[in-house]
């Protein structure tokens, strides 16, 4: 997927909340949270105060095709101009020293902002300069600070991984796919009666093998070969591989027999 | 913080998933998925035929401090070799075609390798090059696919992005943090006597200035002051800074009052 293509569609996907980068270091990073924003579906950036000025070609060759989040990104020279339209302000947070605030999970925070802008209210967060974080007046303009949960032995947090955990949340937030799926594209899972034929066919042949001849044993070694392939869904492919499976090793095996009882009798 | 600090206490915690980077093209994002893996917990990194070969001193730069996670990071020639010692083996797949696997997202990912890891398993996770993505024998040799929930209109997803969304993911399954608490630091959260004290002075200075004279009208003026207050918990530093801001209100209308007495008077 090239640069171009990939953002080409991209446009805002109802309200959702604006990404306000405070006094950003490097247009790479700039970038890199325009790419981020794009993966968890928001639209809306500002700049307060970039370091190195506005715009930078930079940004739009990190944005991996992100172009239009960063072509609408407005700049501002303080975050009360940058917030000053919002009705919420969230200030992301690593390490909160002596302040009287709600702080928030980066979860928690994703699903405060669907709620706020499913009421079509404004919601903005603060994201700090790359080496420093937001610094005290800048959290004082927020009603709650966000801290992700993350290992307090390594808090350094690259500001575009910030802005990927919280767009991956507002994403995941109104997501609906279950933790655990099959994935099966052109074929279904097998009922259990279809899983049932194929047993019968294994233990059949297993039987005209031999390796079921232990007559105390094999009602337990029928039982461990349905354990396992009753253990997950299977589907409709699989068993029709199996069954082919079975079929041609059961050929192999008989085609072997007689070939060895000519020898036998040759 | 500087690189080299933020890394120096790095170690493994507990059993941890092994993060195996299939064919990687850019040392950066090798030193970028070492910095995100630091940020969730993770330790074990395996490189599979890394397109420029290893060690790269451009990793190590990127990694922020994460040194001791490159230090220790193997190198193999095939993913089957990568997760040969392994007993679970998921793989991160954005767009999974003709593939019959189980599909988890990377919530569900994450409380599985919890749960495995938890039992003394060792698991690991396959993430593919930088543009093309894991090949189909590379997931052929995986339990389940990984799919994180993302906006389809804009699927690219960086690299160290994609290790990142799962280390946070792995941290945050552990994790006993409530999505909404109130910081409070050296102060405590005031109980509602402490709150109706001060209702009690705000009411008194407002009946004295004449605030709350329209005596129809003052039980649901004196109400809606009340919703304000009780609106959420206040710590008790914040109402000794309100009792601070009513009385020194009240001392300078007072004080006012007397000048204008005196110049009336005069």
């Amino acid at each position: 997927m090239t640069g171009r293509d990939a953002g080409a569609a991209l446009e805002p996907i109802g309200n959702s909340p604006v990404m306000v980068l405070v006094r950003p270091q490097l247009a790479d990073n700039i970038g890199a949270c325009a790419r981020a924003m794009a993966n968890g579906g928001l639209f809306h950036l500002r700049l307060v105060a970039p370091r190195d000025g506005w715009p930078q070609p930079k940004a739009w060759r990190m944005s991996s095709g992100a172009h239009r989040i960063l072509d609408e990104a407005t700049v501002h020279d303080s975050v009360a101009d940058a917030v000053a339209d919002l009705h919420h302000v969230f200030a992301t947070c690593p390490r909160p020293r002596h302040i009287i605030k709600p702080v928030l999970t980066a979860r928690g925070a994703a699903a405060e902002l669907r709620e706020i802008c499913g009421r079509g209210l404004r919601a903005g967060l603060l994201f700090g300069p790359e080496r420093a974080g937001l610094d005290n007046d800048d959290m004082a303009q927020a009603d709650a600070l966000v801290r992700y949960p993350l290992n307090p032995a390594f808090m350094s947090l690259n500001l575009a991984q910030a802005v990927m955990v919280l767009a991956y949340e507002w994403w995941t937030a109104d997501d609906p796919t279950t933790p655990r799926a099959l994935m099966t594209n052109e074929t279904h899972v097998a009922t259990k009666a279809e899983l049932e034929n194929f047993l019968g066919h294994l233990i059949d042949e297993l039987d005209a093998c031999g390796f079921l001849r232990n007559l105390p044993k094999r009602p337990g070694m029928v039982r461990n070969i349905r354990h396992f392939f009753e253990r997950g869904e299977v589907t409709e492919q699989e068993l029709r591989t199996l069954h082919g499976v079975v079929t041609e090793l059961a050929v192999g095996r008989r085609q072997r027999g007689r070939l060895e009882q000519e020898e036998a009798g040759g």
